[in-house]
């Protein structure tokens, strides 16, 4: 907020830096790459977009695991590309023969999300640097929920890059830096996986003066949203285990939410769960697909939104 | 300025309105269309490539007069797409068959820049009307300098798309609202042209809430800009009466810059006088392209600014 009411009216005024260069510099500080293995993006989502029409032709596949983020198969859909899907195992995790089923496709760019959406769970650095090595396109290693992993796992993917020149990894603001409003995401990726889409496919000047600057401030200042990211671990605790003991149990999570399974004979099951929370003014996510209609996504909210949740769902659970 | 200090926290932290609706309101009301008629972009340059993406088949053509704003082709290359360019007339208009030419070549989107730039040419809404009557696909009328029409001319296009549904009017905040910082453009046509560009091709939340709320406080306040606009008119005038009193005339300019006309005679010519200005830290723009490389763009700055370019020209010129 300081950094937003400090910003001067001639940053307004006149054209933003077309590379975002500080953002660049500071991410680069932060993650310990070169600024050239940093590029700014408007959102997340528009780093998805250009990751697509920088490496794969138009009508090519593009891979995912599935489930994941549903607007990955929408703009496969925009460029004309077919869904190449590899089911998740019982675990949340890719089979062993992911890349190989990818590359037997044909495709040049798979997206995974790491740690897993909806459930939380995290491949470790070694398992997307064995995967990355096996494909051969590009992988997209989406992070929007990384900040979220507990630090003990001392879990960082983005030493890879200099060895692995297929890798891209996706960062946002939106979630762990609460900057969703600010629509700012980024990449890191070795210098020569970025370079064409800094320069090639990117719009001139997509990321604005007053979202780079604030983004520059979240990044240096990142002390303050590590306080968050910790409340929320703890919370995230000590819903799974207030979940659990009222028979819904959750996929050990590493995000800022928690997948759990509802039996039918749980109130009528998870859409109706879903239906009588939102009732209440307690937005929780039902997916009615295959493999998730049995289950909730449950966002970690605070303490008091929490405890409010858990005694919604104690009032309708079976006696 | 007011508007970005008193943005509250909340802003930031949730996700912008997806559609922008607010600000569409305050447009649709500053224009006198329904919001559906507008759709909110991440700056004017997201519109084009949001125009191509959604109305051309990649590898399909564009059309464009020539010359024109240089991003025109390089977004049609993203596309995969050829360019069919119509050469401007002596006065700087598009032949009499220009939309037979752009039919004839089967060009589903075209592009013009109204006023022209970089000559500053104004083409009437009944020329508009005309051009996009004859043409089979759609106009785009880009009027990212139309805040500095004359008012007394009574320039309006957007009536025309209520009957029309094939123009697609381009707007900016970055040229007459002095915001080039916040990356804000929206475009104004018929709903049945808006929605799939709204729909179908634009990122879900390519707009992010502070640019939104500036915006909005722009075109609400949309007055106080209109100040500048008519001191930009009267240096205009004076500026090029000053010119040409040096032997440097001016194509008639409705925009915030003009075309001055450069004789070899004059300091060894345009591209000389570009790079002595450039020396004294004066930036005017030289286009080294055919029918332009004997002339500079000169966008009118404030009178102190325009005086002092004056000053440096005079030293130049021929005894």
């Amino acid at each position: 907020m300081e950094a937003l009411r400090g910003t001067p009216a001639e940053v307004l005024r006149r054209y933003p830096s077309p590379t975002s260069a500080e953002f660049r510099r500071i991410a680069g500080e932060v993650h310990g790459v070169d600024p050239d293995s940093v590029v700014a993006t408007n959102g997340g989502d528009e780093l998805l977009r250009l990751a697509i029409t920088t490496f794969v032709e138009p009508g090519h596949p593009i891979g995912v695991a599935s489930p994941s983020y549903s607007l990955y198969p929408v703009l496969a859909g925009i460029h004309g590309s077919p869904v190449v899907s590899s089911p998740l195992d019982e675990d949340w995790r890719p089979s062993a023969d992911f890349a190989k089923q990818m590359n037997r496709e044909g495709v040049a760019l798979t997206f995974l999300v790491n740690p897993h959406a909806p459930s939380g769970t995290l491949l470790s650095a070694t398992e997307i640097a064995d995967i990355a090595g096996a494909l051969n396109g590009v992988l997209l290693v989406d992070e929007a929920y990384v900040d979220f992993v507990d630090p003990d796992l001392e879990h960082d993917v983005v030493p890879l890059v200099r060895e692995q020149d297929n890798i891209l990894i996706l960062r946002t603001l939106s979630k762990g830096y609460s900057l969703a409003g600010l629509r700012f995401g980024y990449g890191i990726a070795n210098p020569s996986l970025i370079e064409p889409i800094a320069t090639k496919t990117r719009d001139s000047y997509s990321v604005d003066a007053i979202a780079e600057r604030l983004a520059a401030a979240a990044l240096k200042h990142r002390d303050a949203a590590a306080e968050t990211w910790s409340t929320v671990r703890g919370e995230r605790g000590r819903l799974a285990k207030a979940l659990e003991r009222l028979g819904l149990p959750c996929v050990a999570s590493q995000s800022n939410f928690l997948l759990a399974a509802v039996p039918d004979a749980f109130a009528g099951g998870a859409e109706m769960v879903y239906r009588r929370l939102k009732e209440q003014g307690i937005l929780v996510r039902f997916f009615p697909q295959e493999g998730l209609r049995h289950r909730l996504r449950i966002t970690v909210g605070t303490a008091e939104q929490n405890d409010r949740l858990t005694a919604a769902l104690r009032s309708m659970a079976p006696a």
